[in-house]
């Protein structure tokens, strides 16, 4: 059983920049966390990052037989992508959308979501430990 | 450790209608798992269903010392009550919003909400294991 | 086979004031009226009037087996209240919206109704002809 | 006492396709129980059916003075026609616009009525009771 | 001469919560100048505080004939409640709406007020003094 | 040289109803003040009204080489049709649109003009005397 | 095997206005080169235009059994006509439109189109050729 | 029997600027002929042009009791000038709006007219020839 | 302590005209009235009135040290004036708006402020009241 | 003369997924058929497909003499994508552009194009066959 | 060569207050650091600052041959000035708009320019830097 | 002290593609020319251009500490990129956006800028002389 964790733009950035606001924890460390973790239920983990809504799409399109789901945080491109939507729906696999930070409290332009109408479902404003609630609700979906 | 979970209009109904869409657990079943659940994690729990707007407003504005975050669904009130916004930006403490539903694969009007704005994150779409999640997530802030 | 005829917030008003414009019959007298005409088609009544959205959804929720159909007019409510629109959505009943005016013909924020998609149909500007209109429909519906 | 009822555009396929979805009831069916139910009222009827708007627009126009009402459902023309509206409010008479189906339900752009602001109200949901409703509510006008 | 001076929900935090903020005057001593104020200007007043919109909803309704005009404060209400605004609109009673706050320089779904326009004016921003400047205006306008 | 002068739906009431507001001229007698006036000033009328917005689109198609213009008030047909609109845009001639209210004080969806645009002017406002000042506009139009 | 092909409002001034921008074939010429491509693939056709809503919401209504699809270039009413939309919705007919020029580069109000939704297809920007491309994509169509 | 003829901003500029398109008569030249034209109707005119929204709003407030009727040509403050508006509003006198161009074929944000609503009509397109219109059309208003 | 009374455009017309409506207080009277109620706080008067907008931003600005407050009618320029709420911003001084009549109730262009955001409060609907509660509560502002 | 056809993001998916849907043809197959089509009228071929929105742009700027025209099926891209719009407009070649649903049926955010203003007109809900349509369209823009 | 340099609304408050945001540097100071650099790219200046949107209208009106371009920082009327706008497209001379904030960091109503479009070129975010890059920019548009 | 200078999609083809209206001057001209202005005020620059949203974020992101600041000309990404934003916003170096054309005076869809407020400040409409304006601005922030 694997699952692809995605992170969208931008996210490369963690733990490098701006550590008293974001943690000084970097993606890898954070993906180093999310795989132990998911261990633990049993499910393999194989992550990607990319600043390109194309490499995205790419990549949930690529998606094989041996993939059970997909958590991912669009980032930026939660906004603005019809493209990542699509691919998600495309795919007959769950999806879960995770963002680091309540979006309902930014900016207007980061209310809605285009992409969360693909997904099972959507977790927000936990920072990164957002990505394991992901992983629990991944692990019991895929047992039904 | 205390934590409040309030449930909103219509909760009440859970498991009594339409049992092959949410399931046959009654909205008791899952108050006692999740009181197990938060146990386990020594977070002690008081549950709250209301289908008045003021009754939730209420308990929330009495969150005395020994209550330390708040797990809310607020069902129908999400996208309207303003009422809840402020009592829950007006006491000092975490809350978490929940819906058992994916609101952004509804109609137009559930996809805003007013409430979240004054918690911490918001969790929907996985059901009633939302509770679970967002007891895991309340735990982790709280121990901050 | 019996009935739930609700009224919303400020209907307990009718016939106390403003009498020259909303005629000088109570509520008491209109629902008497109402009763007699349902009993006329073999329909029993049972009255519920609350200025309270609370209750209303409290009423609706536990319109138990032996209730054949609402007949609502939400007042105010109509235009702000999604819990009444899934308290009504939740329960397997037909319902039917009435309104004592026209509400096109009122401000702006009146011409939308947040409930009305929860019901069979909706009757406006009849005054309180609108009910025995809606007890007449609602026994037919019934019938099928 | 007679009065106008007059069908809108597409009214006259009634019966005739999707028998499964609307009955098999033709729209003289529908007139044929319609002018027994008025007759029974004390009403006469007039019945006029036509897909274009100007007809509609003349034959409100050249009611005299022998027509104490109109009974309307102008189908699509009830989102887009400003001339039945200015026609309906240019004479001195009653209407009572009717739909089959519970225009709340339906598409966005048929949720807002042009024309129900010109009438004394409106009935929607009912089907093809909606019209017997509408007589009913008609000669109740009619007598004050 | 007695007037109702009605507060809406999450008012009687008032002093308790965030008082570097807000003062340390609860709403009891808030009332208790009001009505010392008030019986200056031979004015008596009656206080209501709810978090229930049906509450206060029942409490304008029922105002009798010794009740010379509101002063109502409907905090989140405010925005939401069709059901205040009629409630207002159908006594026959000049109200004043205050808030503690400028309404205008908070978010934007606090700029417009569903209840403003059932009320003679509004008065906004100058804290607790607001009451005590609506009780003066009151007095004017009963005096006329 | 002849003009066009087409009057839209419900404008044959025109005198017929409600002569306390409209005044008790006829369409026909407001049209042969207008053809009178006309000839003043050398310019040959032909009169057309209809409800029919198809007709008055066959009307305008079919102005012939002795048509030098068209004075148009297309009544409710100015809010609602693009038809009208190709009509103007699609003949050689210079069109002027007149209205007898100043559509600008009336409802909101009459703010709008949606033929206007396909026309050189516009004159409201000024009661049957419009159509003269549109006569002598285009007299010098014509003469250009 | 027949189909309609219906031409809406101004679509008669083809080739006899503005020659220079339209070509100088009129409708005639279009329609006979469509007829003849038309029969290259086994298809009889009817022409139809008017100005007429109305005509062209009978025209709809009154395809019978013998019509085995609908090519329509609704013109203006394509963005005024929801009754063309019921009638092509009425009928269990696949239908495709057609326009001459891109609406997508012309004024803002003519981006939206109420008729396509109520189509197979749709096609626009190619000129005269679209209807043929029209034929061709029916005859497949129907061939299914 | 005295007018007021009001130019607003950049009017000044008529026949100076730009005379290949509006003509190379400056407003004095217009102003000489309109003086005229008044004259043969028995009105007499004062004339003022002013880029100053506030010196415009000054001189309605001024009109004294020989001021039978207003012309005015706000030009860009049609589109900004609530004081106008209210300046015309407050004074019982007639007043017309006239355009030298026809604001319907310009920018979006000139087709709406906040100053409108204040006249009895408006005049648009006509160019300069408007200002005669408006003279003939106020002579009729002031005989009644 | 000085403070300075601002009123905008069109307020020079108070008392002189539609009396049975404002009254008969001309603005002299009522500043008169206001500076003996301000003197009775102790506080002095400075009185300004213009239609002008670029005048009051010119007053505004020129406010010295000696100007503890500003009270502003700003009328018409309250719902268009970005320049006024520069200025109030631009001086470090309290401001408060006032307005006779209650905006709540009146055209919807009147609804929003510009102003009021730049200001410590606003008060509306108490006619010329508003102005000595206004200086009541300046009085206050000031001594903390 | 040679075409390119440029297929948008998760077209590559196409016959692989949902046969029971889109057919089991893979895009390859159809750009085989579209390959023939086109020879078939002396048009040679060269097609691209990518989930990029960059390599899109990147191909149409790379488009160079030989290239006679481009067909584009942007998929998620049509709605959002204003580089592709541009990239577009920046080349002197006309483009059409394809979908294979006909999205004026789906969801309001595929109503519209942002990419068809740049094209000469556009084909949509005619499934694989758009294609060979677009290639017959294209085949005679070419010969003008 | 000469050029303008005009100042909006409360552009004169300059360096007078809140110094700690925006510098000791009086507008004076600021003109003749601007008089020196355009003096060394051969370039004469004139500077005007006004509260009044009219002067600033007059001024640009009365741009004589003399002047080669102007730059303007139209302050608060940038965002509700048509009058500027028009006086700016009248004049047949460059115009080049300066903004000492960044427009798009500030609120909402600050986001859109009514004058920009009438320029040039808008240079904003570089505080009084901006001006002397609008004299550059200027002076290469001058020398074309 | 070295700074990026970036340039979105469609902008390789400035100079090869309608040289007539942007000139003849290519890409690589223009950044030579920058280069050349940049060094004169002791400014390393390192240009890049891409199609690609994300290869911007990624040079964006990759902005070590030897860059001081960034010119970036985001074209079509300027209206569309949330992800250009974020990516700007996470680094803590100022930037600069730069427009060849006057965005106010072109569609709609280009007024907006997502990219805007992640940046110092915005020059536009000013051709390729932008670049040069900018890094003068750019090289006084750096001086800060």
């Amino acid at each position: 059983m694997k699952i692809f964790i995605i992170n969208g733009p931008n996210m490369q950035l963690l733990g490098k920049r701006e550590p008293e606001v974001y943690g000084s924890e970097s993606l890898e460390d954070v993906q180093i966390n999310i795989a132990k973790f998911a261990e633990s239920l049993n499910l393999e983990t194989e992550f990607f990052q990319s600043n390109h809504e194309g490499d995205i799409v790419d990549k949930i399109g690529n998606a094989g037989d041996d993939i059970a789901g997909i958590i991912i945080n669009p980032a930026a491109y939660t906004h603005t992508s019809v493209a990542i939507h699509d691919a998600l729906k495309g795919i007959a696999k769950p999806a879960i959308e995770v963002h680091l930070s309540n979006i309902h409290n930014r900016e207007g332009f980061r209310h809605n979501s285009l992409t969360a109408p693909a997904c099972v479902g959507q977790i927000c404003g936990f920072g990164t430990q957002g990505y394991k609630l992901a992983v629990e609700a991944m692990a019991k979906i895929i047992c039904k």
